[in-house]
């Protein structure tokens, strides 16, 4: 294999599975970024990256990629950061070998999210949050986390509207893309025309990751944003984008105007820096009565925008909104791309 | 044709469309209504029934009204009731002039529904509000109407809570199935790997038709509930079988178990006289974790029951649960044939 | 567990698999079997059917069968015929070892079906084949398998048209459901929006078993029918019921009336015994000319009932029509179950 | 508008039907067309391009044609060129009414495809039809026009073989997505767990255009090509990508290999020319087993290729195979808009 001596080489844990697919996707051609190794279990190892993986993504394999040989995930990896597209069932222990031996681990895995020390990331919405790396005493190693996939949709169209008008309380009912499940995920005889009004942990993390990440930097950690979030999420049947209906109620009393102006000009270090997979809008907001629709605009600044529409009175709380992220681009691997090239930018790597 | 001199004739208005051919089907074999008379616009009158409908139930065209020759929705049919699946855009003069003309109007149209003198009925809720009727001052005539289908899964659910707890609010996001949008309905291009997540005019009834239904009677007529309901309404990639994420602050300080044994011990007024399209239990309550769904429960007692599960703790309201109702049966055409059952059953007709 | 006397005590062999559970559900209130015994892997034995099972049935574990225990898969059983939905990784041997031991094995799997002493089953088609049995020499033991899910529908519909005007060749493209390739079979997102033209084995099996079944009985065993069959199979994204496009080349020069009535007329010794689980009309021909549909048609007479339709000339062969068939009811299950009936009703047993 | 005097410019005709939208979103920046004028029907004439459409393409009307005025299909459009997505029902009268006033009409309708005089264009498979215009006698004007969308993918993959092999006949199924019935087309309810065995009309010209295509420019015009086509369409649940399963008889005897060789070195003018819209290789052969599938293999050269698999002997005729084509691309605008730049290059416009 040919490396790119002007780009940063980086490696994929668990570089077969979904997760790992779309990191080896939305990294080709990245103009600061080269995929140097991918790891994955010792089921692949030592295999042909064309042959370990059971490639479904729509576009062909990155020709960069596919002859490369499968390695083992241990920290011997010729590059300094790695994106771990890990499951939590081994994440945890693998992530944190990584760091140990001086590698900066961007994961999208669940294990370290709510650990004090440990950045749970959405570069819009807490970069300064960046500063818990230090307490990790892991010399140049260290863990950086983005959140889950519902998680960062619901966040990054809350953040605007906490720091202009203050958020007492959410109420988020999802309705999830099958991707969201990985691979093979949901058996198509299990959603073929039903919805699934359940999937396992979701709920608790989209109660709890939104108020760490809209917490406040302060000596001691973060000191997480004090509202209520009542969840209910459901799967439906579409291939991808997380659909949420939205309530919020609010210390402010804006008016509609002035929370769509919110969402509009809301604009954050990534758009300022320029990052390459930093959307020029972060929050869309549509005037279309039946809009955001998944198939519409998932895609939108190829798929690292959150879409949002229909804001209107609510009677139970103040207003309510429809609201949409793309899951396994900005809801995962786009999310921990965007966190590399933020840290990048920022000089810690 | 022979009609059966045992069995009440009745007639149906709007009989070609979604809604009639769904109360065509649901009167087959009914032991105590027959039908004696099926009315449809201008397009399909004088043609036989089944070459004037575009059948699309599962099941064959009943053989007794098959061959039946459609009429124009003039009061000169031969029965005393009529039920009517006619569209709102006609449905609010004809059902006026069926009633003044004596005859007894069962509709599930939405224009007479807020109506102050015309009962809006789910017989297990509300059947003494069938004393409106006499407000009609039409002599035997009358208009009787069943509510929104998403607002019958709803009520029902409510009303044992209501009853026992009362209700201080409710939120509630519909995962609505395509057969609620009648027939063509929604484009297969618009729904396939899509959520909409709007539905006109349906969280408007969904915030309002429940207080009325669970309002009081009074000498001057129904005061209704005084509580704020907050509805969003998508569709999603479902045939049959409305899906419900629902919140509710309660008055009381119920626990999670009095909650449950408020649905399972629910019973009402067509249970008692056990009306032939009563459900023996009106709401179901799933104990397993991924349940109700639509496609294993919405055929749960013929389709007249509703079912609950998942119920615990909101952080924002009180307690959250889902629920599902099947739209075409209970939510609409099956509801109005158990308000036309308890009418008979109280010597109304 | 209570025995009725009355009836004859079946087995299920993998009972808690997909074929499996179809059993249970078909075998409930069966008016002649009665479920003595439920057998399943390793995993499954010893516990209670209901929590063996991964149910996903629409309708609930019939109580007779929800709380037996699972036992192993060994000849052992209180009961002379088992029917058998193993995995065709394990059919082979276990169902050996049951006929050895002097069960009667009436099995969906594919493991024995072209075996020359094993009679390959529907009952409209080769009854006379039973005659097969004897060849097995294992006294009151023996193995008798149904074809093939898409082959059942095939063959009901070539049958009266080789038996009235003699088959050169068949062209069959299939368009098959999802529940054919069993539980958790076929990812959503494999699926969803998609057609997966490949189904492995499918092609071989129909262009081979067909054959046998429409053979003739000799004293030296079964001379299979010469004629050749082209098969291409697609999975599509629906839940039961195989389409299939067919094109037929006959001997005979019958009209497109005379093909019809062939059908139309066909009844064999299922209809003539009336057996429980038979169709009254094997095969119906349908004269609208967008029939037959899976969501329409695959729950004609419980399932067990073939349907076509569009018949019109080929320019390649004779004439092409299309053909809809239950694929998990009288493409497997419910065709063992018609086997063992005809069995009974023969005194096989 | 401002129009870019260094290109060409084009009239869309139908211009906010389902054609109409994707000419308009086909021709956004393209290098040598612009879209100089949208016409439609008197219900959309005089609103803005973006008002009178009700578009569902994926991504935005162009910014170009979003805010045109919409003008009456009458020959007074400023531009030599249209483009027609009308209905067959009016595009008849109207094509002829541009053409005899010296506009080149490149027609998707299928009214004058097998008119004697008219060239029926796959610009790989038979560029020299295009002297067929002369004999229009309509000076510079002119009707050229696309087959019907399962035609031009089976044409292009019939077309090597007929040219190395020759073909003696052909036999097909497909399996076609909502996209080719327009908007809103097919309704949800029909097609949501269902196969549609029935496409009005398309079996008759799968079994005509494709002879007509593949036939001998002559002096007095095309002689057809001379073999016996079968084909039977059914609709299937996919949003875009047609489906077929094909099998052929050929004269030669070429091996399996021969046959492949013969699709990958297919290559003709549009290559040799590198037409803007041509695809690098018409016709792509994948050798997984379970290739090609709509989901992943339409998008192939911007929708422009046609990808083949599963070659394997036919029992019946020679070979059988699985073929996908684009039809809104390939199948219907795109081929228009190649038929286009074919005659531009060839200076006949």
């Amino acid at each position: 294999m040919q490396v790119n001596k002007n780009k940063i080489p980086v490696g994929i844990l668990g570089a077969t599975g979904s997760v790992g697919q779309k990191f080896v996707q939305l990294l080709a051609d990245h103009p600061i970024f080269e995929v140097a190794a991918v790891a994955a279990s010792e089921r692949s190892q030592n295999k042909r990256y064309h042959e370990a993986a059971n490639w479904f993504m729509p576009t062909a394999i990155p020709e960069q990629v596919a002859k490369q040989t499968v390695r083992a995930c241990v920290p011997d990896l010729p590059c300094r950061i790695v994106f771990s597209g890990l499951d939590a069932n081994v994440a945890g222990e693998i992530e944190q070998a990584f760091a140990r031996a001086g590698y900066l681990v961007v994961s999208n895995a669940r294990n370290h999210r709510m650990q004090a020390d440990v950045p749970l990331l959405i570069p819009e919405v807490n970069a300064d949050h960046l500063a818990l790396l230090q307490m990790q005493n892991l010399g140049r190693g260290g863990i950086v986390t983005n959140p889950n996939c519902s998680t960062i949709g619901l966040t990054m169209a809350l953040k605007p509207l906490h720091d202009r008008f203050g958020i007492e309380s959410v109420h988020v009912v999802t309705m999830q893309a099958l991707s969201g499940a990985g691979y093979p995920g949901v058996a198509s005889l299990d959603i073929l025309d039903n919805v699934i009004p359940f999937i396992g942990g979701e709920e608790e993390k989209m109660e709890s990751e939104p108020l760490k990440l809209l917490g406040t930097m302060t000596a001691d950690g973060v000191k997480p944003a004090d509202f209520a979030i009542s969840a209910q999420c459901n799967r439906v049947g579409v291939s991808d984008g997380h659909q949420e209906s939205v309530s919020v109620k609010l210390s402010g009393e804006p008016s509609a105007e002035e929370v769509i102006a919110a969402w509009q000009q809301f604009t954050a270090e990534p758009q300022t820096l320029a990052l390459t997979s930093a959307p020029k809008q972060p929050v869309h907001y549509f005037h279309e009565d039946n809009y955001p629709q998944p198939k519409l605009h998932r895609e939108l600044e190829n798929g690292m925008a959150v879409s949002v529409g229909r804001l209107r009175a609510c009677k139970v709380l103040d207003y309510k909104f429809e609201l949409l992220v793309h899951n396994t681009i900005r809801g995962a691997a786009g999310c921990a791309i965007l966190n590399a090239e933020l840290m990048v930018a920022r000089r810690l790597v």
